[in-house]
């Protein structure tokens, strides 16, 4: 009896790891179709290259924007889906206006390279105020409101170069241009200069989202390259230097009312249970929002072409979103949340890929340890295509609102963010140089085949996770 | 008695892991300031924009090869080392002429994107003939000598986009390039047109190396843009089509008296043991020799520089070489392995930098299994600069005479090859595209200080590969 029951166990092991063996060649195989399939016939650079030269820049409340929803939901209509919807997005409009000019005088009279910051108010014509150097927020603590009070403070704090994780060294930073107008607001100053967020020394100035508080002062502010920020630096070691402001920018009193695209694969087992992935279709209004996030757009839809390709059928509902306003207000991810949460809609796995179309390294998994290791299994499986990174760490703008939605945290949700190459993403970030030429037609495509199967084993081991 | 014993047994083993601990915090503090140091104030960048735009392109035997070897002995003679020498390196120069113009007249009459193979004989005027495709080289044998007789064979095998390692799909196609004018001319060919080996599809002829064989007719060969490859195949479908060649391109008939530089640090401990690493001064006469090998010179400066700032001082001795000629010939290579056998010297390990100055994953070994399961050991030491691939591979071809010198194979020396990011590398390849504006400056100095990080482990822990 002891010895049938041996071999019965012996067996039933032998057998389970025959299955186990067997579903690893299936995955194995079907991966590398995906990769095949996006390496040799991949449709996410031509829809690039349509997206940045044929629509151009898309910043929420621009024709572009809604064009280019337009666009993604009529190329998306090709594809085998269950269900495409356009999501109602409230919105505001930031415009940046005609006049856009930063001169100073100290040693010598010049033009900076500058850019308004977005949401920044304009200067109603000139502004001329003494230029008062500190180095981040942090440094203000130094100062007085006698040292600040009536001047332009210029913040020029810049990126560590030494983080080999640019995002870190990014975030170490980037409070002066969020936060920077208010704080110095705070001490009395009359605008901000802030020193563009690039690893680079270049003339483009790089603009992103800075904020305002109820009760404080609202101030221009605008970013200065790199380059404008290290002369300003040299002359204010010799001499009194003041800076000239002529902005047109503005806030539009009237809504704008934009949408989210879905796109969706309904599950043939567990249709309840929705993995969610996206990118955001809105762009700065500089350059043509290529990396940031053109190219996570693209991939994404480019996730629904090839797993139909490959003739997947998933067993729980797989839901492309492309969503609006990233950029400045994130109202198309709090959108999508509140809606997820006023259905009851089970999320299981939420991904986003908004970190450039440079080489796939892997994924940046918001998630338990214990999460994080389970998906760190598969690295056998998608280590061949370059994939070695599963680490814990942050997911996405878009994705956060449905697992910290009223500063409630949904701790069984995972969140996930396609983990490119980060070398080169700063050099190009809300700049002129965010344009299609700086894209690479394999790297880009690898990434929408990583992000594919990465769906596709979410999918089939959902179980694993519950 | 048995107690003690287990006791100091215990302590013994306790110390050693301590001291294990302790060297394992020394060597991730050492590799830290290595990166803190390239990445902050890192010359490679610098010197490559030097070596690109005020030396320019270096093909073997030109005055623009020398002076780019005397401008990095310069360089090299600000850092610390204790010898530094020319090496004789005795080579051919292939000349590139005056006339390079290829023309097809088929439905229309065109200009294609075109020039000579590195080697390639001239026309001696215009050689006029019918082209006949021919997908790769191992399709000749579908043919007869009557079908190919006095025409030019059109050589159109693409590169396999499939494949994750680019280097990969080089290698599967490159013999259309190497032995295609032997081969084509044995079934009576006058010239080959040859696809240019890139993954793009673009109007850059890529060229590189060909060769001859004795008692083989030489007949012309020329690299055609994958745009003019893909307009002929669509035009042999429907015509008959005629290439017309003049070219002017020659081997001189004077030899080119040349130099490898060498830079050394003696070992304190071991300095008959020497631990090698280098990259290839000449370029192609195409572009800027940027990536190609460009980045790998400046990279090896830098790990002298590099070891140098942070006062690590070898055990064995640390030797860089700049070769010349690895594109025509590699006569450098072969004079360096050469001299290194008739001095009796003990290389222990042979590294290069030849792929392009990308972001480093990590490094390709040519090794034995056991040897390269030890270098993997310091992946956790090295993952946090995005080194993860540690795989049995090729080294390079500089340093493949030190272990395969005259079908002698030295088992005990490791090659090592630094692996940059591969996806990129064929867009720039031995065309006019290969300049400086296509480095990445954080890329570039990365790769060099992963380099100088393997070559200080390298050193620490030769004993473990005796």
């Amino acid at each position: 009896m002891k010895i049938k029951l041996l071999v019965l166990l012996f067996l039933s092991t032998f057998s389970v790891s025959a299955q186990v063996a067997s579903q690893n060649i299936q995955d194995s195989l079907l991966i590398r179709q995906i990769f095949d399939e996006a390496l040799s016939n991949g449709k996410s650079y031509d829809q690039l290259y349509f997206l940045c030269k044929s629509i151009g820049h898309r910043l929420t409340g621009s024709p572009q924007a809604d064009e280019a929803i337009d666009w993604a939901k009529e190329e998306i209509e090709e594809y085998e889906t269950t269900r495409i919807e356009l999501q109602d997005v409230d919105a505001t409009r930031w415009i940046r206006g005609a006049a856009e000019e930063v001169r100073i005088s100290g040693t010598i009279n010049r033009r900076l390279d500058a850019c308004a910051l977005g949401g920044s108010i304009g200067t109603k014509g000139e502004l001329k105020a003494e230029i008062i150097e500190i180095k981040g927020i942090k440094n203000l603590e130094n100062y007085t409101r006698e040292d600040i009070e009536g001047k332009i403070v210029f913040f020029n704090e810049p990126m560590d170069p030494k983080l080999i994780n640019t995002f870190s060294a990014y975030g170490a930073c980037a409070s002066q241009r969020y936060y920077g107008a208010v704080e110095a607001a705070n001490y009395g100053a009359v605008a901000v200069f802030v020193r563009s967020l690039t690893t680079l020394t270049d003339e483009h100035p790089h603009t992103g989202s800075m904020s305002y508080k109820e009760g404080v002062e609202k101030i221009p502010a605008v970013a200065i390259s790199t380059e404008s920020a290290e002369f300003l630096h040299t002359d204010l070691q010799t001499s009194k230097v003041f800076g000239t402001l002529d902005l047109d920018c503005k806030t539009s009193e009237e809504r704008a009312l934009t949408h989210n695209l879905i796109g969706e694969i309904k599950g043939s087992e567990n249709p309840e249970n929705i993995i969610v992935f996206g990118a955001h279709i809105d762009s700065w209004d500089k350059g043509e929002g290529a990396h940031d996030d053109g190219a996570g757009v693209v991939q994404c839809m480019e996730v629904l072409r090839l797993l139909n390709e490959v003739g997947y059928k998933p067993k729980n509902t797989l839901r492309m979103v492309l969503y609006m306003n990233e950029e400045n207000g994130n109202r198309g991810g709090h959108a999508y949340a509140t809606a997820a949460k006023e259905a009851n809609e089970n999320h299981i796995f939420a991904l986003e890929t908004d970190r450039g179309g440079f080489s796939p390294r892997g994924f940046s998994i918001d998630g338990t340890s214990e999460q994080v290791e389970k998906i760190g299994v598969w690295s056998d499986l998608l280590k061949p295509y370059g994939l070695h990174y599963f680490e814990k760490g942050y997911g996405g703008v878009d994705i956060g609102p449905l697992k910290y939605k009223d500063n409630k945290i949904n701790p069984k949700l995972i969140l996930i963010g396609l983990y490119p190459d980060p070398q080169r993403y700063f050099d190009y970030h809300h700049s002129d140089d965010d344009i299609f030429e700086n894209v690479n037609q394999r790297e880009l495509e690898l990434g929408g085949a990583s992000l594919a199967s990465l769906v596709y084993l979410l999918d089939m081991y959902a179980k694993d996770f519950e």
